[in-house]
């Protein structure tokens, strides 16, 4: 999958949602500079606390940035945003299983439906990109490769499963600024959970990941791992829930917030 | 109230429990120097998802740290801990009335309570103190002062009420160290939420506090205000569950945990 628009960059938050209403969909890395882009999960109400639990338990890879009342599709993080609609793709679960990728859930939305916004990693790379590390899959045009890995979050309720990291390749030289600039910024995973060899987080293969697309490093690049976003789809997928909504992983929502407002110091 | 001993600061956090099990009571400020300590709220488990979301919803005063499964008394964060019986001293609440501030609390336990574990700002105080800040309220040996503001939470479900606030006099300059290095720990409160003038917090007069002692300011002194886990009992008197205990302010839980990793960077 490509990136929605070499001009996305330059979008604003709201051109961007809008341009997703309209039915246009891709991955958002780069959509709308500085400003923070989130994951999507929404589960019925009776498993909300297993779900909030869960992020509470993982706070790296599912670090909360909002919780919807049961049945709104509205945020604070973006004032006029409709959430059934305004993400480029969704996919839709049922007892775990991936049941359709529409561009639009607005037919299948429920009203008992708690929506979870969680921090995306996409935040922390314009603050890589200043302290000068080269975001090699933006520069491919890519989207970010995504791992399922062999380390278990710790449960909560009848919800468990693997995390999930995303990969960035780092010259050697850049490693220090990525680690501190992103350690910066907890409330969007934080620093990398393993830098180096991916066996140590029983990754067989970086060039076959298990969402998103290969990346090219270059030589001597070292691959830098931080929890994501999706862990908590894959935790639908290992749990089975009943209903489940997400994003599609790499097609984010869009927020108002910005990216600056997270960092802590 | 007067700090717990003179020699507490050198306790091990097992032997601070141990002391508290049997009975002995106090301010915990100072105590096992540089082991975190926590804020007590036990909610019936029809509660918890309020609770929890309160807590997500104002971080700064409810930074959670643990919450266990509904009856447990165990923690991660001691592993050989009884939360019913290793803090100083308790409250216990019914209908938002306080009842009883007995030293254990096993006798009015029950199944159905779920326990958060909350950063405290006496966590930041190593860090504090290691920047050349001094602490006043130690210094004096008492317990740090407590209250309540005019600033709202956001509210969750049935839980709503005012943010509750510690305050450090902190000279001039040593403000900017005070204010970099709480904000490094995002995890026990962050950074402050005001400095100066305390009717900006509508506190009307400083040597009043509502929780803990009067601390004398040295000429010169800036009140600094942090976020306090006190802001969970503010709630359960203002939104009046129908069962909670808490700790009593000041009287905190100590674990095993290390205040150096809840630092970010």
């Amino acid at each position: 999958m490509t990136l929605i628009d070499e001009h996305a960059h330059a979008w604003t938050p709201g051109e961007a949602r809008a341009r997703f209403r309209s039915g246009v969909s891709g991955a958002t890395a780069g959509t709308a500079a500085g400003h923070t882009q989130a994951n999507l999960i929404s589960v019925p109400a009776d498993w909300a606390y297993d779900m909030l639990l869960f992020c509470q338990r993982n706070p790296k890879p599912c670090p909360v940035l909002d919780v919807t009342d049961a049945g709104s599709w509205t945020t604070p993080l973006a004032a006029d945003a409709d959430l059934r609609t305004d993400l480029p793709r969704y996919r839709v679960w049922e007892h775990g299983e991936l049941v359709a990728e529409p561009t639009d859930v607005a037919d299948v939305w429920r009203d008992d439906l708690v929506s979870f916004l969680i921090g995306c990693s996409f935040t922390f790379e314009w603050a890589l990109t200043g302290a000068g590390v080269p975001m090699r899959h933006i520069e491919q045009g890519r989207n970010v490769s995504m791992y399922v890995t062999s380390r278990r979050c710790r449960p909560a309720g009848r919800l468990r499963g693997p995390m999930v990291v995303s990969m960035r390749p780092v010259p050697p030289e850049q490693l220090a600024a990525a680690i501190r600039e992103s350690s910066l910024l907890p409330a969007v995973h934080g620093s990398p959970v393993h830098c180096g060899d991916p066996s140590g987080l029983g990754i067989a293969d970086l060039s076959r990941p298990d969402f998103g697309d290969p990346v090219d490093a270059e030589p001597g690049d070292i691959p830098v791992f931080w929890a994501c976003g999706v862990t908590p789809q894959a935790a639908v997928m290992a749990s089975r829930p009943p209903f489940a909504i997400t994003h599609a992983p790499g097609q984010m929502f869009v927020t108002d917030a910005r990216d600056e407002q997270y960092r802590v110091a």
